[in-house]
């Protein structure tokens, strides 16, 4: 059986533990974002792992359950993994900075609202 | 009044341009991928330049009616613009090649199919 490509095993990889961390642990997903990191938030911008993480943690919410329907991993030509999820919306820019996977840029979109009655 | 920030003006610009060569000549959408874009289309993927126009060039509708409800757009560590398309979901990463701005990497999910009865 063939493996799956080396950006679909960190794409998937990085989907699978950032949920986890956000589900039991908020506070460590601070390891996953620089200083340079870009969050959008329903359109609300922040910069930095301190401004991303006061945002998380502030989230209205304590728990969360996610709902996974379907994720798309690419390659991206400065060796980054583009990586959108679907359900809970995200998409993550992920690149490799001294040997660790971290979370360049991160967007999130509560799908929903497209589709008021 | 503050100009918008660059990467909003290139981003926004090109979705703007994007939807409108699709809705009138798709064909054209040729100019703006190259021979290393990536495509994912509900899932399925596509290389390259002539795959990802043989895909745009099939589908099955011949108009559409797009219908945008939120952008966000990032700057990128490698100075690409990321940019997320809420309505008909679109994830577009687009690179400065030789002074021109082209799509590298393009993914697609109808949001709809989340939200079964």
């Amino acid at each position: 059986m063939a493996e799956k490509p080396m950006w679909e095993q960190i794409g998937s990889g990085f989907v699978q533990h950032y949920y986890q961390q956000f589900d039991t642990d908020r506070v460590k997903l601070a390891d996953l974002y620089t200083d340079a990191s870009c969050l959008t938030w329903e359109g609300e911008g922040f910069q930095g792992k301190n401004a991303i993480m006061t945002k998380l943690s502030s989230l209205p919410f304590q728990t969360i359950q996610h709902s996974i329907t379907a994720q798309d991993h690419h390659p991206t030509p400065d060796s980054c993994v583009m990586s959108m999820v679907m359900g809970q919306l995200k998409v993550f820019l992920l690149k490799n900075v001294d040997n660790k996977w971290v979370c360049t840029n991160d967007m999130f979109r509560l799908a929903l609202h497209n589709f008021g009655a």
